[in-house]
């Protein structure tokens, strides 16, 4: 939930004015994202999000996230397009923070993905894969293995505070992670952050992808493993290889891997599971920090703990469901 | 901003059933009402909001507070209309707690109310008043002078925490208002919480009026005073007195004011800002107890003190701008 900003009448009015969208007529803060401030803008002409973008989200990277939005909606991908200004922007400034307008999607996003849910995401990510291959901007993973291992050695000293039986198997992990790191593998555009609240589905079938504030250039089948991790774990911690194998399925009916990819996948799953435990508990750790009262609730780090446990008893792809042979 | 409560697809789905209202292609939290979860729901047949009443709602009174919306809509008061479940009823349980679905009003709420505002706002309130007056539901005010009083006396002995200026004359405060108090006011439904951001304007006019959980029979005068608290003070705690005038004007172009309610007015108004303040100073000394990160971020008690203040050196009602010759 994420309403950071609160908007006078004057700054709505005159960021709209920039704008031939027709007249406001229904302004309400959504809880959706988690690093920005979101906004249902309905106007006399149509719906929109407006979203005005917090300190959390890079600055410098904005017009990346958002021509990437623009190309990528261009292109036949279903997610929000951005809404350009009278004067050609597409980024403006809304009480002196960057704030950018876009479509409006209909659809839901499910809490409890069904395996026919983990197969269409999984065709959707491909989709968005082959869609952004011709898309110019170019941005790094800054959550990539270097970035995540600098914000968990940041966290290890304190690491304990949250769990004092992780400290040791982490700084392990880490080691793991660094020697067998692939770098030959086919890149792209990847979402990095495709969670099932970032995907709306009507009647079964996805209808929009949201939330681009994470999106990079890096290996296609990172963000397999981020979705692998993301929509295939009961909320016993436990892996259901059923929609594992329903994703990979419907992802490769879009675009085929190759076989790299297929064997880093292990490999992938844990490092993008550490990637979300290091900024889960950096955060979780920083909260402590804060007074009394302050407004934070930070993710639990736990989830993505009890992952790893599992992927690092996992052998090969097989264990998430994917045909090796 | 409020969502308290996180809806899964099985939940959602089972509450829908009960309804003839097509299905669901939209569902966003959003950051409306302090006291309940709200969202946005789009269906194949039309725009609603879906509220999830929380603790803080006295679920006794959830038949009053809806029966009525259902009243006042039914009389021409631009206010969410209950819909109604196929078996008749319109109040169902969704995630075990008490729901409703109301119809979507067009519209957006002022930061900064204009004298123009205030003017609408009074007319607004006074056709509620009229419009609730043949309403068989009976609510007594639980805020009124006992009930603020009871919550004041609580927080008393830790307010220095807050304030410790502002200990002793909220004594003195409470003892004038328990001698002043007007027992023979006109009475009837009053919102008593109509505060800018529960009312909506298109174009200038009222569109809508929302959140009705405070909703009560009690002095008509009294729901005034509350506005004009509400709308009439600006940032700085100064009271301008045209907005005052034209919140009044507004009211009596539709209701006119009776002399004892003009000559109640500085009572009511002190009262009604003691209202606030306790609530608030009771909110905010709870928060002090609560453990880091939690989520809490009370309300100001601040701004009511300020207005206390003024309050104590008005003479009569012609400091709030109304005539009282």
């Amino acid at each position: 939930m994420a309403v950071y900003t609160d908007v006078t009448d004057e700054d709505l009015d005159a960021f709209l004015s920039a704008y031939a969208i027709g007249e406001p007529i229904g302004f309400k803060g959504i809880a959706e994202g988690v690093s920005n401030s979101n906004f249902l803008l309905n106007t006399t002409a149509d719906r929109f999000i407006l979203t005005i973008y917090e300190a959390r989200t890079e600055e410098a990277a904005l017009p990346y996230f958002v021509g990437l939005m623009d190309h990528l909606a261009a292109h036949g991908v279903a997610c929000p397009a951005p809404i350009r200004r009278k004067d050609g922007a597409i980024i403006g400034r809304l009480g002196g923070k960057p704030a950018a307008i876009v479509s409006y999607l209909d659809g839901l996003s499910v809490r409890r993905p069904s395996v026919a849910h983990c197969r269409e995401a999984g065709a959707a990510m491909a989709r968005l894969h082959l869609a952004g291959r011709d898309f110019a901007g170019f941005r790094a993973n800054a959550l990539d293995v270097a970035g995540w291992s600098a914000l968990l050695e940041k966290a290890l000293p304190r690491a304990h505070l949250f769990n004092a039986k992780m400290v040791e198997p982490l700084h392990a992990e880490l080691q793991h992670i660094r020697t067998q790191w692939p770098d030959d593998l086919p890149k792209g555009v990847i979402h990095a952050d495709l969670f099932p609240d970032n995907v709306f589905f009507t009647g079964g079938a996805v209808s929009g992808i949201i939330d681009f504030y994470f999106a990079c250039n890096d290996a296609f089948a990172y963000d397999l493993a981020i979705g692998l991790n993301a929509w295939c774990f009961e909320p016993d911690f436990s892996y259901n290889v059923t929609k594992g194998r329903a994703m990979v399925a419907g992802y490769q009916s879009i675009r085929r891997l190759e076989r790299t990819e297929i064997a880093a996948l292990p490999v992938l799953a844990r490092s993008s599971a550490m990637r979300f435990l290091s900024t889960r508990l950096y955060d979780w750790l920083a909260a402590l920090d804060l007074p009394a009262g302050t407004l934070v609730r930070p993710h639990d780090p736990r989830p993505y703990w009890e992952r790893i446990k599992f992927h690092q008893k996992a052998l090969s792809a097989a264990d998430y469901g994917v045909e090796t042979a």
